[in-house]
């Protein structure tokens, strides 16, 4: 094992923002095309060039007069003008009027000499012949006129250094006939992925050789474009070590930051730490903070260098806090108005670690409008947020989908209390909370009836665990094959009930001929069952208890001399596809699933599956829709499941 | 002038909306790779293809071994175990694990077969000889070791149709080894201008013929792509009827829906209603609601057709209204959380029109925190905001960046009276409201010291608005120069005051000799002035006030003899401007201004500016901004401007 010196000294988290900021990573300004501006930030204010608009404009179709020829005309006396030409929008005038003299003129035409203002063409009638104009209306100098540089006067400050360019100033830059815009660069951002174990997409994995797919090089590229930078996805090294100082020193003559994402081989470190001793400088080594502490700031040749942690999860957070920051403030993005949101704590929350943690958090609304962001215009009032820890471990991808932020929890805090509010810090800007929130029973019918929902979230806990979290108010509904909501002492609103059937999955044409239940006890077969917490697994345990009362037996006898009875797989389809790859002979599983995976099934059982929602909740919108969904399409997606039914 | 008929009957707003709605702008799914994934909408569920991880993975340096192995071990009396191999992560392990064996084993590695834990390796200590490992704790199975599919298992749903893929989803989605990921298809809006006197950005405008800069053609392709759709601007087809119904024929082929804004000749829209009518169906000409009446809604061929107005302001107002929804809900993109904010209104508005209206209103924060979203854990408290109406004509481009969004108010609302909540819907999701609001007097180095504000906002209403503004309540701050608060009995706080050195601006060389303001009215000069509401021209009418008493004549006298007096340009160098391009001799402005536009100079006076900070306003963050601003910056701004000091 190498030394890891490196961790004994951790770095206060306020240095390491200090440290990052240090790091120049702005780039030089550029020239863009107005219609590429969207998005960017001007690097220069902007002066009007010209007048907009450039003449008197009408601003009205009607006629063109000196106002002085009106003055008294009225519905029962109406002015003649002598009609002189017409004025179009996008042509030079070719006349001029004189007193008692009018020109046609359509909105947008340049005023002609001599008029001072426009009579709208409803106050008007022109004569039969065409030569003259009934004017039934005084109007006043400059009505309907709109003066050269009334709406922005040559010289004028247009925009401002720093402004963000949405729309509306591409708008005003347009009218002021701006082609190329100066704004702040985007940084280049060089992603490096170190670690032999890590594949990119698309390619292969090998999982008995250890091999898995390389999450962080695209999310933290994301997360930088999110910034507002460039990401640069550089090619991955694999275990070549002389490849991996070459991309390093590549892609830091290239980027203004170099990224790269913890690697758990130590050669791996070491390269990168002899590419930033030989060309650049280590600013610091390792941060006080969990998740995270293993990081890396410096600099190589002209660039930055921040190395990340491993974990997705640890990574994207380390990112979000201190590396975002920077590239925001280099590429001119103000920190997203989003990008923080109130909520109150679930839960309560102890720790005993001296690190500043940052802590992921799901987000859910329970539905309650804050009447004081109630009002009189209709506009919508914003729900009361709960944030709730997700804590699956640092290596669980599935947490980056689960939580929907992080919140700071200083190094001196003993606990953070139930209702506390507290400042969750979204992983970007365009996270929203799920519009409904479940969890339980993995089930398949529920799988697909969640794909009708607007923005579901479904955590497959278990039905145990579900109905534990459902009591606990957390969630807006659970899902439970293990019992009802009374049997377990949980109130709850049923909102539908339906029955799957369930058994052992075995290969296609059930080869080793396993009849039922008690082949498993009495046959030396392989068998994969499922954790605890699923209802399936209840189900299993109360057909082998009646096993064991036919039998005279003790049910832990018979669970004994089942081979596989502790292998607990984690989802409903996972023991059937340990059977399909030839790794067991039987799995606990549902009739539709060996139908879909075209496997054997030997039925045991059937169990009812519930699903309840939060009594708290029947009226958010989210648990409506649910129940409008099991209302309407609950039917047909039993009816397409085998062995499922009312 | 053509038959207006199509105004006479309005439809209802509602009828609009569903007229949108009922054509379908929804483009095909698509494939693209997952770097190209990030804010895209996932067009199907996606299911796990494999488990995550794919094989038992150690989760911590350390040694694998059987678990059984260590029960009983501690500090005292550590279990010693024979050191058979060594795996390391992206490797299959070549050693198995018998009883009182182990291997050293690296995170992320695969365990090898026979081991069921892990112990860290700070708990170990290997022999000299490094043939066994003394174990100092016991560890129970399943310690330290994540299990394949524990994280995401093979068949469980991953993301579901409609998710919105941020960094997060990207993440799992790599976890996954996807490569392609189905995308909804994002809408192709073809954008179409029409109207002769339109030049885009980048042409010459000739001003004497009446053309414009094209405005809504980059504008509405910027608020497209901020709703998820994919612009494609059309070449302008100018005054060529024959090539506008070649191009609106061709956009309607290429694109899944078509968009022009309203033209003010009426061939044009003759040619867009007979392209309509030909291949294809109008459904609504002329909507009830101000601005924006005239909205022509459509299908052509299988494209659908909008037609927008033709005023900026109108046309973003009515496209974010009626046809963002539309291009959202093609792409599946939903609604933006900021897309609405609310407010107070700053004044009453009252109405008279029985058309639903789109009133555009301008946010300005008041730096009171609502205590109610005050926390304990450091999360920033919303300001309340203000809303004030911004109503300058709908012709006006400036409109676009002095408003934030629209605020609907129902036809049948007489007023929305001072204080009232609204809901103001934002131009786009990425509008804020400025970090500080000023109004008042144009002035030269104001204008350079709001470069170094965060995110400022300056209406150049001049000095006597300014002030009344200031009385209103609604800005933070008003520069004025003609007087100070307390002549105009306006409360306010004086931030900074400075001197400025006014006069006439005369070509360069002063080739009509001009001596003193006498001139102006005693030869035959053409002078060009400024509105009334400017300080400059308050500081002339006081010179000639004073140039009366001393010729013992009357101010108006003296005025009468002013060629141009009346004429009131807009910005402080518009005369300047004038004189530059020889329209006048003489122009009001100031010495920096001369000096900058390389022009002459007779001084007339110097009158004082006044800085005037809202008093209840005082701790506003953009107000204490401002003030250091001036305290650090204002004097080497004035002396790097001619005439101006303290």
């Amino acid at each position: 094992m190498t030394d890891r010196k490196e961790f004994r000294d951790l770095s206060d988290p306020e240095d390491a923002r200090e440290a990052i900021a240090s790091l120049d990573l702005t780039p030089d300004p550029e020239q863009v095309p107005l219609e590429d501006a969207r998005g960017r930030t001007l690097a220069e204010r902007i002066d009007a060039g010209l007048d907009v608009p450039g003449f008197d404009r009408a601003s009205m179709d009607g006629y063109a007069v000196r106002a002085r020829d009106t003055f008294g005309a009225d519905e029962s006396d109406p002015a003649t003008l002598e009609l002189v030409g017409t004025v179009h929008a996008g042509t030079k005038p070719d006349v001029e009027i004189a007193e008692d003299q009018a020109a046609e003129i359509s909105t947008g035409a340049v005023m002609p000499e001599g008029a001072d203002a426009v009579v709208m063409v409803e106050r008007t009638d022109e004569t039969e012949e065409g030569e003259a104009v009934e004017i039934r209306t005084a109007v006043a100098p400059g009505d309907h006129v709109m003066l050269a540089g009334a709406d922005v006067a040559a010289g004028e400050r247009a925009l401002g250094p720093g402004t963000r360019l949405t729309a509306r100033e591409i708008g005003l830059l347009s009218a002021l006939g701006v082609e190329e815009v100066p704004v702040r660069g985007k940084p280049t951002v060089g992603i490096v992925s170190t670690g032999d174990e890590l594949v990119r997409p698309g390619d292969e994995v090998d999982s008995a050789a250890g091999q898995i797919y390389d999450v962080n090089s695209y999310t933290i590229a994301a997360a930088v474009a999110e910034a507002g930078g460039e990401p640069e996805l550089y090619p991955h090294a694999g275990d070549d070590y002389d490849e991996m100082e070459r991309i390093l020193r590549e892609a830091a003559d290239e980027c203004d930051l170099v990224l790269s994402s913890g690697s758990t081989s130590a050669s791996a470190v070491d390269v990168i730490y002899q590419v930033i001793e030989e060309r650049g400088e280590l600013l610091l080594h390792g941060v006080a903070v969990k998740p995270g502490k293993p990081m890396l700031v410096g600099r190589v040749a002209d660039s930055a260098y921040v190395g990340l942690p491993g974990y997705p999860v640890s990574a994207l957070t380390i990112f979000r806090t201190f590396v975002a920051p920077a590239i925001r403030n280099a590429a001119g993005v103000p920190e997203p108005a989003t990008a923080t949101v109130e909520a109150r704590m679930a839960t309560e929350e102890r720790y005993s670690e001296g690190r500043m943690r940052m802590m992921p958090v799901g987000l859910t609304e329970t539905g309650e409008a804050r009447s004081a962001s109630k009002n009189a215009s209709g506009g919508t009032a914003s729900d009361d947020l709960l944030a709730y820890v997700v804590d699956k471990g640092s290596g669980a991808t599935t947490s980056l989908v689960e939580a929907d932020g992080v919140v700071e929890v200083p190094a001196d805090t003993a606990y953070v209390a139930e209702d506390e509010t507290v400042a969750v810090q979204l992983f970007s800007p365009d996270v929203r909370p799920p519009t409904v929130l479940g969890v339980g029973e993995d089930d398949p019918a529920l799988a697909r009836l969640l794909d009708s929902l607007e923005r579901p979230r479904y955590l497959s806990v278990g039905s145990r665990e579900g109905l534990r979290r459902l009591r606990d108010g957390v969630p807006d509904f659970a899902v439970t094959s293990a019992g009802t909501a009374e049997d377990r002492g949980v109130e709850a609103t049923e909102l539908a009930a339906y029955r799957r059937e369930w058994g052992l999955v075995v290969p296609a044409g059930n080869p080793e001929e396993i009849g039922s239940l008690a082949d498993l006890v009495d046959r030396d077969l392989r068998f994969v069952n499922r954790g605890s917490d699923s209802g399936l697994r209840t189900s299993l345990g109360r057909a082998i208890a009646d096993l064991a009362d036919e039998r005279g037996s003790s049910r832990h006898d018979l669970v004994a001399s089942i081979d596989g009875f502790e292998l607990a797989a984690k989802a409903h389809e996972s023991p059937a596809r340990k059977v399909a790859s030839g790794q067991a002979d039987a799995g606990l599983g549902l009739r539709a699933t060996a139908e879909k995976l075209g496997l054997g099934f030997v039925s045991v059982g059937t169990e009812e599956v519930h699903v309840l929602a939060n009594p708290e909740r029947a009226e958010k919108s989210g648990v409506r829709e649910l129940a409008d969904a099991l209302d309407d399409e609950l039917d047909e997606i039993l009816a397409g499941l085998s062995g499922f039914g009312q």
